[in-house]
This record gives structure tokens, C-alpha cells and sequence, in this order.
């Protein structure tokens, strides 16, 4: 069997040593004489699985206690119902749209409040962040929006809108545990971990203390309030236990890697690989503004649509997968998160510099 | 490594076939050169996956075409909510309270409109179906619900209740695949995966497709409408694809068993190994009314809690796990899940001659 490289958006490509680990114990766990998927969420052993992953992800993001770090499902497109529903009180709140995710969420506020739409880069198809230095932050705002980093279009925020005090939610899906963030600068962080922590079907939600309420309207559904799962540490009812126990693991991995100052140089230095061929090459160019790229997810094109099918097909047979970009923009992207390997980047730059060889006319 | 014989409620037991499979896939399925976890789900292997999936249940139930599977998020307790959300017209609903799952399930319908509870067996801590037979069905009731197998408790429906031509809506979670059922008798069938199906954090819902309502509350969260699930084919955002492909494993372990007969006549030997010994027993008795008894989930107690505790403890020492009762109402309970071996069922009837013998007084 060989492995491919898997530049996958998302669902994507997990640490090899994760994968094996968890084959060698899914028939029984630490002598357990069972799977973690068969365990009692309710059992001792699997609430020291559910501690220590918070614990880690806690290490890890140097989290203050002031937070509670939640476990949920329903994917980051629950948290754009949940975001409003539990964080407006006064019913407003400021959007930055850069990308299709970030204007689903501000879409779905819309149901349950006032939504200003503060900034946007959707007039030239989401390739830049806006300037988010002096926005026009609305008075009565119960938050302000935005998504970190943009899968589809491969751009990042450099640095943090000015807020103007007001509280700052963030969707960190694509680029949590990528680099270091400092978590008091937001009032709730939120992702889904198909990305860069593993696998689907579990979002993890960070969230200031002082803004769970318990005060809402009485039809709001038990599930999608913050102040039910807080309070019953991510068990109200049976978690995605199996999937938590992976997110355990790669939070572990990622410690013994020595932690998220020592993954980021890593990533760093993958999307320098690949940026430093783009900014030389006669045939193939990125597709995002220099101060909006991504480290996470990056996007390229040649000069024609027909060459860069070539392109992927071609990379298939390399054993380089998933490089077509997102059908919204075409062309090509590599998402290379926290697990893939170097050597993945290496083979892909080295398959670009064959292909250009052979095309460029 | 011996595996335990694990008669947890669920998370439970999990078939070994099914756990060294995926155990021997984790790294490479099918010579894609990458695991499940890591496929995208708008890929054509994971397309395979889920719709292979679906068709087995679908041959596995004798599901019609005119019902939808969808394998969501949430657990039941989701469900809670997003039945009255969308099914509620006239905002009316009976509820038949048989534990503390179709409870909570009523509590929270009441969110959304006027729930009538048309019989309950509260009165004897839920030891008994309630004679379902003729009830006083409310005419502007939207749908009736109820909750087939009574996962604490030890009790399932014998017949199923005459609705009067209202729709029937139940939660299956704990008895789902466990014998035949005619679909069609129902709008709405709905189970969390962790009991029968495995592993927590799928859920699975069969709605008949007239049921399927696009002219909700403006309000309604995105991810608790049916319509839009049913149209994305359960995919409007990432779905917990490891947990539906370990669903599909189940289904096709079930398929090659021989299907529901096959498994419902085992599960039926296994059920009757322990009620049998039960009824004949002088120091463990049954806790629930034999026409109310579950063959999934089966309660039993001596005749003091000291003993029920020794009981508990010395089981462990034989590799029987998980046999403790609900915290509600003490004593033992089995859950004999279809993955559970009647070697499970044997070896625990055994441990409790043995523990008879030496503590009649």
C-alpha cells in the first residue's frame, strides 16, 4: 500500500502515526477489552479521553480559564444559527464577508436579527482581505463577525479588525492549530474539525464565560444553546465520542511536535515552498493578494483552463490528489494542513516544475 | 487482548468483524492510498460510500421510495426539536410518555406548540407500555409520538398505538434493526446510531416524503429543516462521514447475517436465555410487566441494592461489563444489542446461577 498526498480541503489528510494508532486500538483499547467506540460516554475511561482532549487543546492554544471549550456536532453551519441565536441580545450584529462561508453565516444571522455587512471582498471574487483596520463598527453590534481564513479562495486575515471594543467571533475552521492566535482577542472561536483537527462530525467551540446566557427565548432548541452544553461539559446527550477521541490524538501529536509554535515554522515554511515557485514561474501564478495569502490552503492557476485539467489529471498519476480548486474559482489548490507531510509539498513543487518544463511554450 | 463481553446502553458492542475491518482499512481503503477519514465527502469514493449505505438500510428495512433516509447530526435529543419544528402545522401535537427519553421529547415539542400527553406509565416509574389500544387522539393533533424501546427501563411497544390516521412519528434509537417493522405505519422513524447502529454522532431519520415541508418559519436554523437535508442528500454541509461508513459496515455485517429475520430470531434466543432464567430464579427478578418487555434492553434486580452492587463488581472480574442499571432505578441492566454474541448472553446467565447459588439465603 502506498499512501497518497492528499491536498484535500477538507475532510483531509491525517498524521500518519494517528491513523496507526488508532487501527492498533480499535479492538481494544488500553486494555480495556473494547474500542472507544464502544464505551459508555458515561464511563470513567472515556471522560479521562473527553478531559485530556480538552486539556491539550487547552495547552496547546494557551486557552484561559475564563473559557469553556465545547465538543459539539453539526458542523461550523450549526454554529452560524447558534452564533446569533445565543450571542444577540440587542439583535444586531457586523459581518465581514470574505468568502461563501463567512456570507452563509452572515445569511443565516439574518434570520434572527439585524445583520450589517461591515466589509467585503466579493467584488473581485474574494481574492483580498479587506482593510479591517477602521470599519464602520455599528453602535449597537452584539458582535462582530468574521472568518479567518478562507478555504475556497486560499486568503487569511494578517492581522485582527478593530472592533471598537465590540466582541469578535471568529470561524477558525481552516486554520486552527495552524499558528498561534491569542484567544482573549475574541469573545467565541469556533471550527469544524474536518480540517485541521479531524475527523467530521465534530466542532469545537471556544467561548468566553460571560457570554453564555441563560436568558433566551424560550423556543430556542435545547441543542443549540451554549449555556445546556456548558453546563453539562459537551455531554448533554451522547457526544461523537470516537471523533473526539481523534481530536485527542492529534492534539498529542501535536504536543509532541512541541506544540504550535514548532507546527506553524513548519507550515511557514510548506506554503513558502510552494509560494516561492509561484512567484518565480512563467506558467503558473497564485490567485489571492501577497498580503491575503493562506499558509492553509493554497490557490493557483496556469494561464488556461484546459492545461490546468492537464495539470490534475497528470498529478493523479504522481500520486498527488485532490488539487483541483473549489468548482466556484477552477484552477488548482493545495491545502497543506498541519498533517501534511513536507515530502507532500516537495513532490507537488517538483510535479509543477516538470509540468511547466514540458508546457510552457 | 481479551475482549470483554460490554453490555453498555450505548455507546455499546460493536461487532468484532466490523471493528477489524475498519481497523484494517484506517490507513488505505480500497487501495486509494488513504483512509475514510480523510476522503472528501463530495468525492466518488465517499459518494459510494453513503449511497451504498443508504441502499442497504434501505434493503435491510424494506424502506419504500416514497421515504427519505437522511443520516444527520444531533442525536435524538436534535430530533426533540426538529419534529415539532417541522411537522407541526397547526401547532398541535400527542405525545405518549413511556420514559425519560419520550419525555424529554415532549417537554421540548412543547417549545413549539401544544403538546397533549395521551397516556404515560410515570405512575409506575415507567414499568409498563400503556394499553395503547384506543386513545384519545386529538383531533388537531399534527402527529402522535412515541418511543418504541425504553432504553432505561427495559420496555418496548408489543402493537404499535392506533393513531386514528395521525401520523406516527417514533423514536427507534435503541431497537432500530433489531426486528422487522413496516414502514409504512409511520410519517417519521428516527434513531441516534450509538445503540443498534453504531457509533455516536450519526443519526438516522426515515421521513415519508410528504412530510417534507419547504414553508417553515422563516426563523428555522438551516440545519434543523428536513427539506434541505433531504435535498442535499444529507450532505448540506460535511456529514460525520468515518461514523456513516461504520453505519454502512453494520448494515452489510446484517446483510450477510442473513438480515432483520436472521438477527431478530437470534436476538429473540438471546433475550430468552436471561428472561427465562429470570422466571425461575429466587433471588433475581425482572423490573418491568412481561408484555412490556424489551428484548434490547433488559432490567433485572435481587432482591437488595448491597447485593445488586456485589453482583455488579464480581461481574467485572468474569469480563462482564456495563451491567449496571440506570442511575434512576438502580439494579441491572443487559443491553443485548444485535452486535452482542449470545456468547455474551451465555456467560452472563452463568455468572448469575453461580452468584445465586452462593448468596440465597
Amino acid at each position: 500500500m502506498k499512501r497518497v498526498y492528499n491536498f484535500s480541503a477538507g475532510p483531509g489528510v491525517l498524521p500518519e502515526a494517528v491513523l496507526k494508532d488508532a487501527a492498533s486500538e480499535m479492538l481494544d483499547y488500553q486494555n480495556n477489552g473494547m474500542s472507544v467506540m464502544e464505551m459508555s460516554h458515561r464511563s470513567a475511561m472515556y471522560q479521562k479521553i473527553i478531559d485530556d482532549a480538552e486539556q491539550d487543546l487547552r495547552t496547546l492554544m494557551h486557552i484561559p480559564d475564563n473559557y469553556k471549550v465545547l465538543f459539539l456536532q453539526g458542523g461550523a453551519t450549526t454554529q452560524f444559527s447558534m452564533i446569533p441565536m445565543n450571542l444577540m441580545k440587542k439583535g444586531v450584529a457586523d459581518y465581514i464577508v470574505t468568502g461563501a462561508w463567512a456570507k452563509k453565516a452572515a445569511s443565516e444571522a439574518k434570520k434572527f436579527g439585524k445583520v450589517n455587512i461591515i466589509a467585503s471582498s466579493e467584488d473581485k471574487m474574494f481574492s483580498y482581505i479587506p482593510d479591517v483596520s477602521d470599519l464602520k463598527i455599528s453602535d449597537d453590534a452584539d458582535y462582530v463577525h468574521m472568518c479567518d481564513n478562507n478555504t475556497i479562495y486560499g486568503t487569511k486575515y494578517s492581522k485582527l479588525p478593530n472592533t471598537k471594543g465590540k466582541i469578535l467571533v471568529s470561524d477558525i475552521s481552516s486554520c486552527i492549530l495552524s499558528e498561534e492566535i491569542d484567544v482573549t482577542q475574541y469573545g467565541l472561536l469556533y471550527a469544524g474539525a474536518q480540517k485541521n483537527i479531524r475527523p467530521a462530525g465534530v466542532t469545537v467551540v471556544i467561548i468566553r464565560e460571560d457570554l453564555i446566557r441563560e436568558d433566551l427565548p424560550v423556543n430556542t432548541p435545547v441543542m443549540l444553546r451554549y449555556d445546556i452544553h456548558a453546563a453539562k461539559g459537551s455531554m448533554y446527550n451522547t457526544p461523537p465520542t470516537y471523533g473526539i477521541y481523534l481530536c485527542g490524538k492529534t492534539f498529542k501529536w501535536l504536543l509532541n511536535l512541541g506544540g504550535i509554535k514548532a507546527i506553524h515554522k513548519i507550515n511557514v515554511d510548506k506554503a513558502a515552498l510552494l509560494y516561492d515557485y509561484l512567484d518565480q514561474s512563467k506558467l503558473f501564478s497564485g490567485t489571492v493578494d501577497k498580503d491575503s495569502r493562506s499558509i492553509m490552503n493554497i490557490c493557483f492557476k496556469t494561464n488556461n483552463p484546459e492545461l490546468d485539467a492537464k495539470f490534475i489529471s497528470g498529478a493523479k498519476q504522481q500520486g498527488i490528489v485532490n488539487i483541483k480548486g473549489h468548482r466556484s474559482i477552477g484552477g488548482m489548490r493545495a491545502s497543506t494542513y498541519n498533517a501534511m507531510p513536507v515530502e507532500g509539498v516537495k513532490a507537488l513543487v517538483e510535479y509543477m516544475k516538470m509540468f511547466e518544463k514540458e508546457n510552457l511554450k
